[in-house]
């Protein structure tokens, strides 16, 4: 069997010849993966319903299996994900920051692809393809670790990313998936050194923590969200109650949802009932500080220290009178995972100084938590979201997929 | 005794407040500095020859004492290099990428300071002042571990930073130095997840690779070169001589110093007597392939497989003859270290090949590897040369220790 090694080694090795391919070719390429996607579908759902019955005879829950479906609706979605790629202006070969040297030479930083680039995930089979396509667009190789729940899927997958690769008549070996999914093979992906210029970790906090620590090649952290709204005493309550409602509900189970509220004490009497009210509609179990209970009543679980680090990524939110803007920061600079943190405020003093406390990749006055996603943010598709503050934060895009190379053009200078 | 870890803890919570300090505060606190070190020069050189006595007990090289020496003259340099980082733009606080979302929220990308930079080196006691002042400049605390043969001196510079601090009423816990010099400090710097936002190792390749392998904090793999000059078959030999022997000679223990010279096989019987004679007057070492040996005779030492890896840092240069650019960049590819790499050529095709084969973080066509440098490239002071992919590639400035966080500003929008 071809060890993790093995497999880094032919991505590498593929990886040479890549990076220098024309936007065009890579687009030709994409097109190819696309069309082989849409032709192959039912291939795709058959191999997808091995790992299905597979899930259900584990009894995995509706909600996981429904993560690991691939219908004909998401498979349509993979296509036209990758047509948004063809779209987006390729990041490398650009040049910038060029400056002329006083002894004459010209200095200019090309952007160029990272090499080869490790992913390691859970159980969403889209995830093999959607980060291929971002890899191959920036010219990066890339070597693809899933879950053992869609091994089947991924293994389909990937065939049909390196059918569109050999009809390119590219090498093969530019996306290779790990078929191996035990424990050991995420292991031996973290230490590929010299292989790996870089691993990204995309599921649970569990296995990002893990590769964190574990890690020698370097990885961008991504994704974890507990996610913070504060609404300030000089709050317009409307809007805070639709910011909320909208930043917990509109789709719990994302990193950018809102996991927390904390509440200025001198609006929490009106506010609280309100903000209730609002999230009742869809269910929402909340976790309170005393104040809270005091004010709301015994349908508020009471919150324990856990619940103020706690990524729910359900309908649960922790919620805390705070006396304002200065303890709001301060209880989220303790607690943060460096996401996405807001505050609902008609006070251009408090939005100025939360803006400035805070510290995290995302900071928000008066909009929803859920807008921290790549499209959002005008960079078209994302492979993840970054909460580290190195190489780059917040939404990855394509442009994070590359580094810079400086170009020196002289003409016979010495120093 | 403190620990390491509560160090760290103390740069992190003076840290908070002092990200948003404005540019002309800490400007003056930088002044203040270089006042304190002009000011206070006997004290500091009667620490340093505490320093330098252990060193000679210890029976340290020449060049080793004369790297640890701090002279008036090297003083008044450090005074001169705060006032350089003075007199550069202030990366913090400035915002780019401003983009107004469809439904209306104005979403910018704020400059924002790393938090806190952790540095580990080695014998050179300016590094504790240098490092310092380009982390208070751009907004960051710094835990600083310089060697053990300087302990005395960067108590020293640190006690006189501190000073510094708090005559200009700031926390002194923005700069502290680890006193402790046993490897175990060192490790433990590398566990501080969480506290330390980056560690950047300086000094030799065995230091930095023990970073590398070992830290769990994100780190910034600095400075080893093993630096190549590619003479092509189409070369102007004249320049190719002078960039060869600047490379080399004009300051061997430098990480942008030549290491292994490349020689086109049409060229190489006209041009490796041409550079000998250029490298004879700097007494270098020749350690050459048979067909160097073949042209130059027995006053070359046969390279061994390890000549071709070797930072030699000193007056020895391994020489290989090669068919050609492919070839060359086949042998770059093989034991490059991703720092700087030179071509010299009269041919635009081979340039073009060799920028666009040529993976390592500054590619020259005509010009000395030397040059390297963050002021040589425009960007003022730096803080070290990276060779790794992530975050900074190349000389690394005042910009690379800051990142960014997302501002949106809305009026209510959810999604």
């Amino acid at each position: 069997m071809t060890t993790v090694r093995e497999l880094a080694q032919r991505c590498k090795k593929a990886s040479a010849a890549f990076g220098n391919l024309r936007s065009g070719d890579k687009n030709k390429l994409l097109e190819a993966l696309a069309l082989v996607l849409l032709e192959k579908r039912g291939f795709i759902k058959t191999e997808n319903q091995k790992d299905i019955l597979l899930a259900k005879e584990n009894g995995l829950t509706d909600a996981m299996i429904d993560r690991l479906r691939l219908t004909d609706a998401r498979i349509d979605g993979m296509a036209g994900g990758i047509r948004k790629v063809i779209a987006l202006p390729d990041p490398v070969g650009g040049q910038d920051g060029a400056y002329r040297h006083p002894e004459g030479m010209l200095i200019a930083r090309q952007r160029v692809p990272l090499g080869v680039v490790g992913m390691i995930y859970e159980s969403r089979p889209n995830v093999t393809v959607d980060s291929a396509t971002l890899c191959l667009k920036s010219g990066n190789a890339c070597l693809l670790r899933g879950g053992k729940e869609a091994i089947h899927s991924n293994i389909a997958l990937s065939e049909l990313i390196r059918k569109a690769l050999k009809h390119c008549d590219l090498s093969e070996d530019l996306v290779c998936l790990v078929t191996d999914t035990n424990r050991q093979s995420a292991v031996d992906m973290m230490g590929l050194t010299g292989l790996l210029d870089v691993l990204i970790p995309r599921g649970g906090a569990g296995l990002i923590n893990a590769v964190v620590e574990n890690s020698r090649v370097p990885v961008i952290e991504t994704g974890v969200g507990n996610c913070h709204v504060y609404v300030d005493n000089q709050a317009d309550l409307r809007m805070a109650t639709d910011i909320t409602v909208n930043a917990k509900c509109s789709r719990p189970s994302v990193c950018n949802a809102a996991e927390t509220l904390l509440v200025g004490s001198d609006i929490a009497l009106k506010f609280l009932p309100l903000v209730q009210k609002g999230l009742e509609a869809y269910n929402v179990r909340l976790h309170g500080c005393p104040e809270t209970i005091s004010i709301l009543g015994d349908s508020v679980i009471p919150a324990t220290e856990d619940d103020w680090g706690k990524e729910y990524l359900d309908y649960d939110l922790a919620v805390r009178v705070v006396s304002g803007v200065d303890e709001a920061i301060e209880h989220i600079g303790k607690y943060t995972s460096g996401h996405s943190e807001c505050i609902v405020t008609e006070s251009y003093k408090n939005a100025r100084t939360f803006c400035e406390g805070i510290d995290a990749a995302a900071v928000y006055v008066n909009a929803s938590t859920r807008y921290s996603d790549g499209e959002e943010f005008g960079m078209g598709a994302e492979i993840g979201i970054s909460t580290q503050k190195l190489h780059v934060r917040g939404p990855m895009g394509l442009e994070h997929l590359t580094t810079v190379k400086y170009i020196i053009q002289g003409n016979g200078e010495i120093r």
